[in-house]
C-alpha cells in the first residue's frame, strides 16, 4: 500500500511572478506567408507597405459628373452654367460633363466630380450647374489614403476585415503572419476509470473540448491530445516528442502518490514553478522540455481551465503574437454582495450580472465545480493581497460578452 | 451617352427602423447536431440537462484519505488518532484511512477526506490525525454540482469553453446548435476595370476578403463569393439563385446609371427598404428574395464594411441565434478632440485611443477611406440625432479589442 509521499507545502509561485517568467520566456514564432482570405484573426508579423500609391490616381469621390472648376464660376439657380454632356474618356473637353462612378479615375483636365443630385437636366440636354464647385471637390487625390512606401499595417496588428480589406486594395494577396502555434495536450490525470456504481457513473473527460475552445480562440492549434499513462517514464516520453510549440499537462499536478507531473518535467528537462499562489489551480507549474514551454495544469476540469486562462493562455497568445493579457474585455461595476477571497492566494472568482451595472458571485467552484463557470457572465480576478470586495465595492469584472451585460 | 437617372433624394430609414425591420424578420436557423469538439463558438439550439447527476458519486474533493469522520473524534496534536492504511476498495472498514486522489469514489462507509499534507504518518505505518473532522468534508457529495434533470447549459448560451467542458463531463458526444448561417456575396459594384494609368493602377477588389473576416466572425460562413455583371438582369438572377440563408449584394447601389441592385432586388422579390439614414452608406438597402433576407451594401469597401457591421451583421447574428447586437465590448471614455456629425444621419466614427480613459476621432472615411478602420482602435455610433461630441465629453465607444486600450 503507498503511503502518501512527502506533505510539505513548497512556496507558490505569485501570478505575477508567473506572468513575468512566461513573458521572459515566450516570444512570437516565425511568420508564415498566407492567403488573404485566411488571415482573419491572424497577426501581421512585419509590418506592410503600401508598394503604390492609394488610391493610385485621382478618382471620383461619388457618383456624379466630372467637370473643369473654372467652368462653374459665376453658376447660380438663377444663371445656372450649362456643360455639355460628354462620354467619360481620357480627357474632359473645355466646357464639358462627363458622368463618373465614384472610384472612376478622372479623364485628364477635370478636377472636381458634382454629385448627381446637384446636376439638372436641361432641355437640351446640357447639364445645369447652379453652384460653382472648388477645384478637388467631389475627389479624392492619387495618394490620399496612402502614399507608396508608408505603412498599411504595422507588424502585431491583429488582421480584421478592415486591414483584410485595406491589403487587398492595395494589391496584396497573401500576407505574412505570425505561425499559429502548436499545442500538445498530454492528458494524465484524467479519472476515466468505470466507477461501480450507478452503471452510467464513468466520469467523462472534459478538459478536450474545453482546451480546444480556448486555444483555439487564442489563435493556437491542438496538433495532438492524448491521454498518457500516469507514471512518470510514460509523462516524461511524452514532454520529450517534438513537433509542438507548446505542451500542456492536464492532472498529475496534485500531492497523491500517482501524481508524477512535475517529476516527470524535472527530469524531461526544468521544472521552473513548481506551485502557483492560484487558489483551484495551486497545484499548476511551469517550465521547459525538448526545448518549448510546459506548463502543468490541474486535472480537476474547472482548475484546468482557470490555469489554462492565468497562465497556458497568456504563453499561446504570445507565441501566435498577441497580446498576453486576459482576452476579455473588463468594465468596472459594483458588487452587489460581498465576496470573500483568501489572503495570499489569488483566486479567479465567477460573477454573475445581478441589476444593471452591478454582478454577485455565482456559487463556488468548490460546490459546484464547472457550473460556476458555465453559468457566469464573467469573473473578478482578486489579487493575492486582497480578502475580497464588501457590498458596493466598484470592481474590475472580465466580461465574457462584453456587450451582453449591460445592454439588455 | 447616358444622363443621370433621376435625382430625387429618397427618404432614407433610420438605422433603428431598419434594425427593427431585422428583428422582425430574422430569427435563428433550425437546429443541427455537432460532435462537441467542433462546437466552440456555436450557440445552443436547446436547454440540455443532465442525464445523471454530477458528480455520479460521493467523491473525494482533495487529494487525501478517505476516513470514517466518527473515528476522528477527540484527535488533538497530543493526542493523534491513529488509523490503518488500507486500499482503496468498496468499502473502508471501521479505524481504516484509504488514499484517494481528487475525484475518486468514496468506499462505502467512509464520509470525509483529510487532504495528505494533514495527514501525518507514524512509525509503525499509522496515518496521524490531529484534528477530528466533520462529516462531509473533502468530499463531494453526488449531484452537488448538477442534479439528474435540471439544465445544464441553457437554449441560446454561446459555446465557450467551460459549456463544453461541462457537456462533456455530463457525457454528452454531441450537441444541437444552431446551424451556420450560409451567407452568399453578389459583387456587383466592384470597380476592377483596369485603368489607364499608372500600369498599376488597378483598383483592387477589396470587399471579399473583409466580408469573410466579419461573415466568420459573427458564426456565418461564406458559401459563394461571385463578380456578377452590373446589369439588372444578372443581379436579378443571382437573387433568385437558391442555397444561401442570407444574400449580401456588395455595390450597385448608388444613384449612377447603372446602379441596379435596388432595381434588381425589387423585381426579384421585395425591396423594403431603399437607403438609410447611416452616412457613408446612405445607399444601402434591404428586402427579400427567394424566401431570404437580403442587404444591399455599398461598393466602397470603407461603407461596405460600415454597412456590414450596422446592418448584415445584425441579421447573419440573429440567423445563427446569437444576440443581435454589435459584437464589441462598449466602454464609457473622454474625447480627446471634439468630433462633429451631420445631424439627420448615424454615423461610424472611427476613433483611436489618446491617452488613458480618451480616445481622439481618427481623419475622416472621407479623407482615408479604410485606413481610416484599419488604424482606428474602435468607434463612435453617433445617433442621427447628434451634432457630434465636444472635447471632454463622455462617450460610449465600441472597442475592437476592449483589453488593450486600458490595459497597456
Amino acid at each position: 500500500m503507498a503511503e502518501p509521499r512527502s506533505s510539505s507545502s513548497p512556496a507558490r509561485a505569485a501570478v505575477g511572478e508567473v506572468c513575468a517568467w512566461i513573458d521572459a520566456q515566450v516570444s512570437s514564432l516565425r511568420a508564415e506567408d498566407v492567403p488573404l482570405v485566411e488571415a482573419g484573426g491572424r497577426v501581421a508579423a512585419a509590418d506592410v507597405a503600401a508598394g503604390f500609391d492609394l488610391p493610385p490616381f485621382d478618382r471620383a469621390a461619388v457618383d456624379g459628373i466630372a467637370v473643369r472648376a473654372e467652368d462653374t464660376v459665376g453658376a447660380s439657380p438663377y444663371s445656372p452654367c450649362l456643360l455639355r454632356w460628354v462620354a467619360a474618356s481620357d480627357e474632359l473637353p473645355v466646357g464639358g460633363a462627363a458622368q463618373l462612378n465614384a472610384g472612376a479615375p478622372l479623364p485628364r483636365g477635370a478636377d472636381a466630380v458634382i454629385a448627381l443630385h446637384l446636376v439638372g437636366r436641361e432641355a437640351g440636354g446640357a447639364a445645369a450647374i447652379t453652384e460653382p464647385v472648388a477645384a478637388a471637390s467631389g475627389t479624392e487625390p492619387r495618394g490620399c489614403q496612402v502614399a507608396t512606401g508608408n505603412t498599411l499595417v504595422a507588424a502585431g496588428r491583429l488582421l480584421r476585415a478592415a486591414e483584410l480589406g485595406l491589403l487587398a486594395s492595395a494589391g496584396w494577396e497573401r500576407v505574412a503572419v505570425v505561425r499559429r502555434p502548436l499545442v500538445r495536450c498530454v492528458i494524465a490525470g484524467a479519472m476515466l476509470e468505470t466507477a461501480r456504481s450507478p452503471s452510467r457513473a464513468q466520469v467523462y473527460e472534459a478538459s478536450g473540448p474545453a482546451l480546444r475552445a480556448v486555444v483555439e480562440r487564442d489563435g493556437g492549434r491542438i496538433v495532438e491530445a492524448t491521454a498518457v499513462a500516469r507514471d512518470r517514464a510514460s509523462l516524461r516520453d511524452a514532454l520529450l516528442r517534438p513537433g509542438a510549440d507548446i505542451i500542456l499537462v492536464v492532472g498529475g499536478t496534485g500531492p497523491g502518490a500517482d501524481d508524477e507531473a512535475a517529476a516527470a518535467l524535472a527530469e524531461a528537462g526544468e521544472l521552473v514553478i513548481d506551485g502557483v499562489a492560484l487558489r483551484h489551480a495551486d497545484s499548476a507549474g511551469l517550465g521547459r522540455a525538448g526545448g518549448v514551454p510546459v506548463v502543468l495544469l490541474p486535472g480537476s476540469p474547472a482548475a484546468c481551465l482557470l490555469a489554462y486562462e492565468v497562465l497556458a493562455g497568456r504563453a499561446i497568445r504570445r507565441l501566435g503574437g498577441r497580446n498576453g493579457a486576459l482576452p476579455f474585455p473588463t468594465r468596472t461595476m459594483t458588487m452587489a454582495r460581498k465576496v470573500v477571497s483568501e489572503i495570499s492566494m489569488a483566486e479567479v472568482r465567477p460573477v454573475r450580472c445581478a441589476t444593471a451595472g452591478s454582478v454577485e458571485p455565482v456559487p463556488p467552484i468548490t460546490e459546484i465545480g464547472l457550473m460556476a463557470l458555465a453559468g457566469a457572465d464573467g469573473f473578478l480576478l482578486i489579487p493575492e493581497g486582497s480578502e475580497g470586495y464588501r457590498q458596493g465595492a466598484a470592481v474590475s469584472v472580465y466580461l465574457y460578452e462584453g456587450y451582453d451585460c449591460a445592454q439588455p
